[in-house]
Formats: structure tokens, C-alpha cells, sequence
């Protein structure tokens, strides 16, 4: 971060790296250049040196230790989603604003260039009432029947499949670009409903989750629209397609293509050159892109962790608000009540109203 | 067709348009070479030259028409939706299949080379298991408010509003590229309620359908998917995405780029190009492609007339079957059944089961 | 032609078909409902019921019967080139200004809606100094050495190759969107040297004229740029690119997104929303479509003959200009200087001044 | 690079940053950790601790020091172009190979792992011959005449413009891709003549080096192609488009469109389903990914300078093979044979033929 957003409000120091397996945890701590390793979560909470504690476990570690940080006065990115259902996600967000310190859950699409442009565009620009709302999340890592269960088809562990892996992350768009869903209607699907145990294995276990994940929502402001998520989308590894219709414009965004916005204006100078503007969005006067290289410069996802780890040390150092462009626990509760109201709709077949 | 097909199954004789308006009618028989031209369609039905009766008319003109024609032993193309709702179209389905004459709802993509080649290659390879079906029909024609009010906004002239109009597109390429849907859990909106009653009056009428329409679909042979259909999408003016996902591959269509059909396999001879495929399909190996212009081509959305033509004249002379390239009142029927189950889900927020 | 543009200029007759193979011909009329045919070109020029001959042979026909059309006074409608060379091309255009007919050399672009659009931009809008300009013209025809020689391999019948057969259109294209080139420098290449003289036989032939063809243009207002055309990228069937960049914007068409223009300007109301539109030039408010079915519908290639068709019936009885709409024997004349200039530069590795 | 190639050959330690403005480079040394820094490149050279010289300067500074550094033994990394005309090139060329140390000319874009695959593809598939070979090198950052004069447009300091700057990149890509050019015709101009000495300045001064420059090809291999480079394709930021045809097969890429390589093979299972395959190449089965994140992570252009940097520190260490990924100071040589030969072709209007 500190080579990119220069000067850097602080220079991170990486004071101890915790992992449940110590052979890993110690080989990855000197990669990336940690001073000292742990495999007890709760060495980092009493280490006076370490000022934020960062979660990146899988769902069901998210709540403890994150509720023991904030009380230590630490600040928190934690992992998305915020928690394995709507009511331990509470708890997180209750602590976190108790202690005051700072609190990020890592919805890293805001952190999107492209991305980053829309909400700015939401924000600056009157596109009038908004229609339509959707996001196709569509990958296929699961569609390989040999793919051995891990612990995100697990329901104790992650809480639901899919919906609590890539739904989220489209609630979270959704809130954001469009604003509060007022109700949900969806279904879900298994279609592997077994897997090997490990990819050594030829014995099965079942999978109890979601593996598919389709919610169509009704928003306070008159909006409809669609969240689909799977990892069953053969030959679609990354297509994460986000769009919006409102009555005076368009924006349409797509992971694949991930440095370009497509934004569409009613009103133009001439209405036989309206159209889609593909917007690439690498230039010096857009959303983080002053502080990259200049002029067409392609940016990688791995480019988002860079612009979250400026936003928690700047907000730290010169007190600004994380929101709109960093999503907070407030919103990662929020986006497990969505997720919870899909795996009831699904299971009851009928429409849930959202109540925060 | 003729110049087409040739030597084509028969050359139509155009002996007499009916319309309303006395004046629009004489002129549009002119333009086209109508023989003849009337204001009332009882005389299309007691004329003995008269051998295929073609019904382009509004919804509510679609079953008395077609049921006299039928009974007058003359083959029916009609235009979809087959009826406005599931009980008038099966009295259509019931007299056609009573006066075995050919009959065809025109569902005109299935026209669309792309996507008779989608079909052949649902018929030819094993995809596996289909996992996902997905069709977005994203136009804007309805986003000014000041577009009046027409008879497609119309609930007893047109049934219901969008789902009408699009989402029977939608269901039929759900019906014919997947398989049959068994429920369906669906929103509908009506964005603009009141519009003007014609170009020139500022009086205002309520528009008392749906303008746009979303469906979640499981089909019997485990797939799930979503069919929209909106007039809202601003910018869209006719992206019409459709896209199916199975174990062993992919399709994807769009008819912004018409004559390109997208196909995935996951076997290929080298894992590290694999890859959706742009097929161009206006080459001699290619549905109704040899027909046409050799290579490269373009083909537009008026060639599907062409091709529904054919099929008739063909089914006629040669008593070839429609199916399964044209569908019949059997699939307007069905496509019936499944939008009001649409409309039913939408004013209920339940699941809806789907029965013939 | 009168199905399209209703009320039409005029109503063409079919008078009379002429081909070299008297069976062909006679089925071709039938097809096409012609009244008679011939298999002697010089009954279509003395037949006093003719307005208007088409020569639609090999450029070999092209210069005496159109010479012959004129001095009997028909307006002519030539494919292109125009002819061989230039000088042949030249005794056309001549006998066509002296006959005071109309005359059309068919480069059928220009009457692709898109294109026209990109001309009416060009004509209407100050888009600065004009920097480059270029054209690729990829197919792949020729690709599988098994296909056998034909007449437009064939030096004496063509006059040269594939430049003859495409860098033409370029040629025009680049006259019509971007200026006057003034000088030329040029490689072509014949990838396959000798071919089959038909299918059923492997007895071969020496192809004796260019295959593929490359040249750079300087235009006299200071713009440079290339022309490429070849029949062997291999995958591309009908990719021809087209763009033009200037000081305030630029236009980019491809044909195989044939209703797609896409046009930047430098100028737009927010700096951080700029890039290309994506115009689907399918709306009532663009070139040649309102007079075709409204929103969204698809054209395909065909309906360039349909303009064309237009613009002489038009021309003819409301004595309209064809330029810059249709191109004229003036420019098919520049484009046949224009390509014997490529030949030439390709043959002497120089740059070739271009004086018409 | 550690962090991404674990383990690492070696870790690099930044010893000493070297540039000419004091107060600068003491800031980015402190930005990116450098030990020390110097405004004297000979510190570097006298330097023991140093083992690899990384020149990044202007053109006019890449020979002498690069000499030096290679005397003193150092391994070198320079960028392109490694100098300002072939003859300069030569003596670094020579200087390097007779140190026996290890040299670098840093075309980025062999490091992109879409082009690593065609090159992969290059030489494991058998494409038969190769018909043709193109880049368009299109960007607009010269577009805006109120951008000063750089050392880039200054003919002592660069040797030439965007031959200099854009088209040496191509003519590594085509010797890389396609094979070696026999010959050169090309045209080259300079837009805007004159601009500001600074942006602070409206004092004028003369341009005297090309702005655009178009070069065709032809190879030993029969081959032919073009190499296009601008910085006046008004609306192209960094579209870099690399196409080669060849008799089975065909490669495409576009900068725009970094992590996605299109592949067409002739011989396919089906006929009717051939077409471009889009590769989306961020799996752990292409090159470089398996060191990135998993499955669909998209890449920007900045990883490529982490692939060089794993390049060099395991060829020094494990003493493998430079080429065929990374470019040596032969590579950069030859770049500038050919890109000497592209000026004189535009200066003197004729062929001209390649010489090492």
C-alpha cells in the first residue's frame, strides 16, 4: 500500500501472522515478511504492538475473535461475509460500535475502479428513478463432481453455500449502487448433493448447503431486480455482471472486463450517437487510478486489498469515514439478513419482507 | 421465401389482408401485393382460395379468428402470445387439433440461426446435466412516460402487459432449449401507472399491467433459472440474452450481435484454450445459412419470417413435422400456462406449481 | 425495394435476366420472377422496355455493356470494381458522363446503415483534423488450398486479386469517410500459388494474381493510414474493420457487429465518463431504418441492395443526387487508380504518387 | 516477487536508487525501501554489493551505463528501446556478451500471460504456415496539442518517436510471434509539429521525431503483416491488438482485454461449432497464474514487472534460459535494426531490406 498511496497516511508494520496449522502458518509468515507466527488467535488480541486485527478465516472463526478484538480496542477488517447468519453478525456489529474502533467487512468489489466510478456517478449524477437492479455472480469452480467437499459446503461452518460466498457480495452491490430491499423471494439448489471427503478420497460426505443461490428483490424505492449466484456456470470462471437501468441513465459492469464501466446517458448532445459509453476507467482522473501508473494502465483484482488497506490506516490516522466507499460491520449485518431472508424464501417458497 | 428456398415447397399467392382500418388496410395490401384487402376477417375464413390463415392481430382478436379458421379447415400461423390467458388459448389448441390443420405460434427466434443451431446441439451432444437457464429480454421502448397507452397495456385486450408480450419468448426458449419448468416464483412492477391516451391528449389513463416481469424457474430435470423481461432497461433497445449452463457445456445468444452463438465444452483437446467458441453461424453448414448468402453474411431479424414460412408452406406440401423447429398451439398453450402462473406468483409471493 | 420504402419512387419491373448458361439463368429467372431471359447480353441493351441494366458479371464484362447501356441511353448500376484498370475504367465513366445517365459503381458499404451514420457524422459534425484512418478486411475464403481457381484468381478475367475483389472497398472507404489519398505504398502476396482448376479434378493451375494485400495511404489533409485485405485470416469470415481517428473523436464499425457504430468524442459533459458509444443504429432516427421495422430489429447485409435499389429508382424520377450516398463511376474509376497504384508500389517496393 | 513466487529463487534487496534530481529520488527511495541513494549512476557500478543494474532511463542514457555495468560484472535489465539506433545497441549488445553476465531488454509485454500462452501455443501446436502477423499500437496521449515536448520527442534524447517509444514493442512481438522480417515499407508522420517547452509555458518548440508510424512486413517465413504505433488514435487508451493467421490456426489479444487470449483452430470435433475461443487465461494451467490467485483473478499490468524480476533472479541463481519468455539485449538489438529501418523507409519512400 505504502508503494502506491504515497505519502501513505501510515506505513503498516506486519506484526504477527496466526494460522491453525503451524508448518503453513510459519512458511507464510516469512513469505510476506511478518515478524513473528502464532497458531492461538488470542496472542494476537493481547499483543499490545498490533493496532488492527485482521480476519480472514473462514465463517464460523469471524465472530470470537472479532468480538475479543474490538474489546481490546483493536480496529477490524474482517472477512466477507460478516458472520454465518444475521443474528451473530449482530453481535460483531454491536460490539464493534461499543468499542468505537474502527470496523470493515471486506466487500472488496467496492474497491473496483469501475465500481468505484458507478457509486460516484450514483452519487453525483440525477439518474431519476431506478428501475432495475441485477447481478449475474456466474463461475464454475464447483462444477467438477471430483471437487472434495471443503468447509464452505458445510452448514455449521459457513452457515449457507453459495449465498453466504458470492450472494453477499451481491447484496452488498446491491445496497450500495441501489439501495435498502424491502422484500425477497428465491430459490436455491444442490446439484452435487455428494462429495469425496479430500481429493485423495473416493469416500463421500454430503453437502448441506446451497450451491446455487437466485433472489429476486423489491427495494423501498420502487426498484425490482435479480441477485443470481453459482459456481455451476460452466465456462464462466469470473463473470460477475452488475447492472443498473434508471430512467435517465444506465451503468453496466462486468468482472471480466473488469477496467472498463459502461455507462449509458438518455439525454446527449445528439440522440443518434447515444449509446453505451465504454468507459475505460484506468485514467488519471478516476477512483484510485492517480495513484497507479497513468493512462491505460490495467489494474488486478489484487489491486482492491492495496486501496482497503489505505482506507482502514487512513481512516485510523486522519479520522475520515470508511463509508461509502469501504463497507462496515452495519453493513455486513445488513447483508446477512438479506442472505438468511434467501435461504427462507427458498425454503418456504414464499416471499420474506426485509427487517433490519 | 420463394426467392430464398428455392425451388421452394410452394409459392404463396397473397389473396386478401384484413384490417380495421379501411384506409391503412387498402394501402398495406398495395405495398405488399394483396390480391385483395377486407375490414372484416369473416370474409379471410369463408374464402375457398384461401388455405393458410395468418392472425397478426391483438391478443383478444387471436381465438375467435383462429377457432373459425380451424374449423374452416385452414392451416393457422398466429402470432404469440397464443391467447391471453391458459383457458382461451387451449379452446385454440383444442379446435386446431380437432381440424388436424397445421398450426404454429410464431415464436420467432426459433428462427434465429443461432439458435436453431443452440437447439440442434441440444439435440446432437450430451451436455450432461443442465444445471442453469437464464433469458434477459432488456428493452427500453416504454422508459418515456410520454409514450401513450397502446392495447399491449391493456389488460382486456392484451392479458397481461410484459409477460404478454416478452416473457412468452422467454418461456418458450425455457420450454424448447431446457426442458419443462415445474414451478415458478415471480415479481412483477408496473413502473409508470398512468400514461397518456394518445400522442396529442394530455389525458391520462391507468395502465393496468405489468411492465416488467421477473420469474424464477426450477424445471423438471433439476435446472433452475430466471426469465426476465422488461421495457425499463434503458439503453437496452434488444438485448435479448439467453444462456444455458450443463456439466458438459455451455450455450450463450444474444441478439444485439444476432448471428453469433457462444458454445463451451468443458472436454477440449487442450485444457489451457479452452474457451467459449464465437460461432458465426452464417456459413453453408449452418441452419437455414445455405439457404441464404455464402460466408460471413449477415442475416436479419426479418429473415425469420422467411424461414416460418417455409416451414409451413413445407409442413403442407410435404407433411413434414413442425416441431421441433416451429412451435405449435400445444407450445403457445403451454407458454400460456406459464405466464399466468407468473401473473399468479406475482400477486400471491408464492411458489406456483406448474400443470398443463 | 417498394415493400421497404412505401410510398416507393417507383415500382422496378423484372424485364429480363441475362446469364452465359441457359439453364441457370432460366431457373434464376423463374426464381426471381424476371418476365424472360437471354443468354446474350446485347438483348437487355437493345430491348426498349429496359431503364436500367445491372452488370452483375465478372469485372471482364464490366467496360463494353455498360459502354453499350449508356450509349443507349440506360441508367447502369455496375458491381464493383468498376473494371480491371484504371484506364478501362476510365472509357466507362466517360461514356456514362457523355450519356448523361445515371450511374452507380455498387459499393454496397456505404449503404450499411452504420456506415451511413459514420458519413452523416462526418458531414455534419466538426470532428478537427483527420490522423488516421484505417481498414481491415479479414476473411478467410480462400484458406483451404482445395479450393479450385476461379475467375477472380485469374489475372485477364480480374485484373488483379484480392485487391481487385476487396482492398476496392477499403479504397472507397477511405475516399468517402476520410479524403484523398495522395500517395500509396503497398505489399500483397500470393500465399497459394497454384490451385485445382475445379473441384472434381486435381489437375492444377497457377494463380497469377495477389492474395492478400497491404497498403499505406497519405491523404492530402494530412492523415495516414492503411488498407488491408486478404482471404486467408484464418477464423475471420467477414471481420472489416473500419476507423477513423480525428482531433475531436473517431468512429470504429466492424462488419461482423454490422448494426453497431461506435463513436467517441473528446468533448462530453463529464471528462471521467468519456469513451466510445455504442450505438445500435437500429432506431427510427437513424440512416435507412425508419423505414424499416422500428427499435432493436436486426438488418442483415441484404439490405444494402434494397438502398441501392432505392437510390436509382429515386434518383431516376426525382432526379436526387446520388453522392455521397451511392457511389458513382467517378469513384469507381478513383478506386481502380487507387488499386493499380497498390499493385504497382507492391511490385516496385515504392511509393506511387496518385493522379487521377 | 517473493510474495508471489514462493519460494524464490532469491529475495531481492534494494540496495541504491539512482536519478538525477537529489530530492526525487531520495523520496522514492524511501517510498519503494531502498538502502540508499545517488544522483551519480556510477555509484551504482562501483557498488559491490550490487549484482543486477536496472536502467530505466531515457534512451540516450542506456548505453554508457549499461557498458559500465557489464565491465563490472553486473547483470543488466534495460528498457526498451535498448538504444537509439542499432549501432548503439550493438555495443551494448557486445559489451554484455563478452562480461558473460546476464542481459535483459525489457519488452513487458512477453510477460503478459496471455502472450506467454500464444507464444506457448507458437511452440508446442503445429499452426502450419503463417499467413499473417499485426499490431495495432493504439493509443492518444500525444492527442492534446497543450502537452509539452518530452524527451521522448526529442530526436538526440530518443532517437526516434513512437518508432522509438511503441513500434519497438511490435517488432519484438513480431520476431517473438511470427519470425524474422526480410524487409520493411513504412510511413511515418508528426501530427502536431510544435508544443510547449513546459505546462507552465506557452514558448513553442519544434517536434523532430515521428508521432505515428505504420511499417509493413514481410518474413522469411512468407508472411506478411503491419505493425501500426500512435498516440493519436483519439479514444484508445491502450489498445494494443496482436492477430496472427496462420493455415490451422489463429491467435488474437488486445491489451484492453489484458487477461483474455483468443484462440481458432481449423480442425474441430464440429464444424459447426468453430469459431474464436475465448480464453480467459487466469487458471493454474497457464503461465504465471498458478503463482497468482486461483480461478478467474484478473491481472493487471504490473504483475509483468514481478514475472521479469522471478526472470532474471532465476536465471542467476538456477542458471536457466532467458528466452524464449524474456528478451535479451540480441532481442533488443534486432528491435532496433528494424526499427531503423522502418525511418529510412519513410524517408525515402522505398523497401528496405532487414540486416543484422
Amino acid at each position: 500500500m505504502p508503494h502506491i498511496f504515497w505519502p501513505p497516511p501510515a506505513v503498516p508494520r506486519l506484526i504477527k501472522l496466526c494460522g491453525r496449522n503451524e508448518e503453513m502458518v510459519k512458511n507464510e509468515a516469512k513469505r510476506f515478511g511478518y515478524k513473528s507466527y502464532c497458531t492461538d488467535w488470542k496472542e494476537l488480541i493481547s499483543n499490545k504492538d498490533i493496532d488492527i486485527f485482521v480476519n480472514l478465516g473462514p465463517n464460523n472463526t469471524h465472530a470470537e475473535p472479532c468480538i475479543e478484538a474490538a474489546k481490546a480496542g483493536k480496529h477490524i477488517v474482517c472477512e466477507k461475509p460478516l458472520a454465518r447468519n444475521a443474528r451473530e453478525a449482530k453481535t460483531m456489529l454491536d460490539a464493534a460500535e461499543k468499542a468505537k474502533v474502527k470496523h470493515i467487512c471486506n466487500f472488496s468489489n467496492r474497491m473496483i475502479p469501475a465500481l468505484s466510478l458507478a457509486k460516484k456517478l450514483m452519487l453525483e449524477e440525477d439518474f431519476g428513478k431506478i428501475y432495475h437492479f441485477r447481478v449475474n455472480y456466474l463461475m464454475d469452480y464447483y462444477n467438477d463432481p471430483k471437487i472434495p467437499k471443503t468447509w464452505r459446503m458445510d452448514k455449521d461452518l459457513a452457515g449457507s453455500g453459495i449465498t453466504a460466498d458470492l450472494s453477499v457480495h451481491a447484496i452488498d452491490l446491491a445496497r450500495w449502487l441501489c439501495g435498502e430491499p424491502e422484500t425477497v423471494m428465491a430459490i436455491t439448489n444442490t446439484f452435487i448433493k455428494e462429495r469425496p471427503i479430500s481429493d485423495s478420497s473416493s469416500k463421500k460426505v454430503k453437502v448441506d448447503v446451497d450451491d446455487a443461490s437466485i433472489a429476486l428483490l423489491e427495494f423501498s424505492n420502487g426498484a425490482i431486480g435479480y441477485l443470481e449466484a453459482t459456481a455451476y456456470a460452466t465456462g464462466r470462471r469470473a463473470f460477475v455482471g452488475v447492472e443498473l437501468n434508471a430512467e435517465k441513465g444506465s451503468v453496466y459492469w462486468n468482472f471480466e472486463d473488469m477496467n472498463n464501466l459502461y455507462v449509458y446517458y438518455v439525454d446527449e448532445r445528439r440522440k443518434d450517437t447515444r449509446g453505451y459509453h465504454k468507459v475505460d476507467v484506468s485514467q488519471e482522473y478516476h477512483p484510485y487510478f492517480d495513484k497507479w501508473m497513468p493512462f491505460g494502465e490495467m489494474l488486478g483484482y489484487s489491486a482492491t486489498f492495496v486501496h482497503t488497506a489505505y482506507h482502514i490506516a487512513d481512516s485510523i490516522i486522519n479520522n475520515t469515514p470508511l463509508e461509502p466507499w469501504v463497507a462496515t460491520f452495519e453493513d455486513g449485518y445488513k447483508a446477512n439478513v438479506i442472505s438468511d431472508a434467501i435461504i427462507k424464501s427458498s425454503e418456504t417458497g414464499r416471499k420474506i419482507n426485509i427487517a433490519y
